[in-house]
Parts: C-alpha cells; structure tokens; sequence
C-alpha cells in the first residue's frame, strides 16, 4: 500500500468541550473545526499537528460505536488514520493479502473524505482507518 | 506549549518479528532501524510514515511496563509523542499548568531524543512523550 502519512489519530472523549482546556489550554493546539458526523452519531473536533490532525470523537446517541468504547475501555486512542492516494486500489489490495475490512468500499466520512476501516483483527489490535 | 508534530505513535507489541509481516508487507512501510532501549527494558523498531513515525515496542523482560502493558489490554497503541523545541521548558510549563508529569526532568530515549512522559490523569488518559 502507498501510504503517504497519518491523516489523523482518532480519540475517543465523553465531552468536546470538557477536552479543550487540555489540548488548547495545556498542548497549545487549535480546534479549527467541530462537525457533527450523524452517520456515524459523533461529533468531532479537529486540530491540526503539523502535516496530521487529532481527532476528537464525542458519542451523541448511546447507539455509537464511540460510546461503547469509552463504557469498555474508558477515554483514549481509538483508531490510527493513513492517508493514501487511491483509497478503493488500496481496500482491493489489501483485501487480496488477507486483511478483513469493515467497509468493503469506501463512504463519506468527515471533512467530506473519502474513509474505510480496517478489521482490528487484521491489523495487529488496531482499529485502522483509509483515507482519500 | 509550542508542539511542531507527532513525532511518533508508539505501538506495544509482543514480538517485532511477528509484526514486520503486516507493517512491512501490508502497510508498505519500511522498517529503518531496531534498537534496544536498556534501560526501559524494551526493543524498539522503527518506520517511517510522511513526518512522523511508528515505534513498535517489544518487552524484553517480564518487568517491563510494555510487558504489563500487553498482560493487562493486549497488543495496541501505548502512546502519543509531540516534537517540542525545548522540552525543559515545556515541562516547565505544563508543570506550571498543574500537568502531573512521570519525568520532572527529560531523560535519554530512543534514537538519542531527549524524552520525558506526561502522566495519563493529566492527560485525557492518554500516555503523552515530549521529544526533542
């Protein structure tokens, strides 16, 4: 796969707006952008790091993948981003080298890129997010 | 604090070698270096992703905190590291701002950076590494 770099680290929070004092007030970063993705049933809240972003992901339905997450795990890291320049060569190719994938084809996800997850089992324990 | 970007995501594993199949072979990325890190008792291996870079950490005791790591969540992501100009100061700093830190003073790490680790309560639950 050509993976050109992260697009963005994913993390799991209960609360955007309990979360800025830490990574406004404390590691100096901006939130440019709050979304809400209804599909999905989270609002993110971006910040750009240098050429990749953090990721913040709040649950709004109790239905999200996200609040299950945060009930099992608690907050944290929750999915890592690659950024790659043909998203649908890139889901064949690794679909022919035995990855499980979680959207055989691409969707819409946030920021209006194009996004598919990978199977954690496939990926060494990591939720694994493809982004065009 | 003055973070330039992620300078890597660093990654609990039980075996490097167990690994490189799906970094190497699935992502396309390229193991530069593997090092030991004596003195946190772990191995390190290496890749390259756009500016930042994936650290995988194996245990190479018992006693490792990669090792109790793994016992208690399984292989995943241990850890988040931010690029700061001048670590000392950005220790200072969050100190000041009521951040409990693992390290009060910046210690050797892998690849010769000056490292120190930021405490996950003051962190959003997150182990955070400075390095410069």
């Amino acid at each position: 796969m050509d993976i050109s770099r992260i697009e963005h680290i994913g993390i799991a929070v209960k609360n955007i707006k309990d979360s800025l004092p830490y990574y406004e007030g404390i590691l100096g970063l901006k939130c440019y952008s709050i979304e809400e993705v209804v599909n999905q049933k989270v609002r993110t809240a971006f910040f750009k790091v240098g050429e990749t972003k953090i990721e913040l992901l709040e649950p709004i339905s109790d239905e999200s993948t996200i609040a299950k997450f945060i009930k099992k795990k608690g907050e944290g890291i929750h999915h890592i981003a690659f950024a790659v320049p043909n998203i649908d060569t890139a889901l064949i190719e690794v679909e022919l080298k035995g990855v499980q994938v979680i959207d055989k084809l691409s969707r819409k996800g946030a920021e209006g890129l194009k996004i598919a997850f990978l199977h954690p089992k496939s990926t060494r324990n990591i939720l694994t997010e493809l982004c065009q």
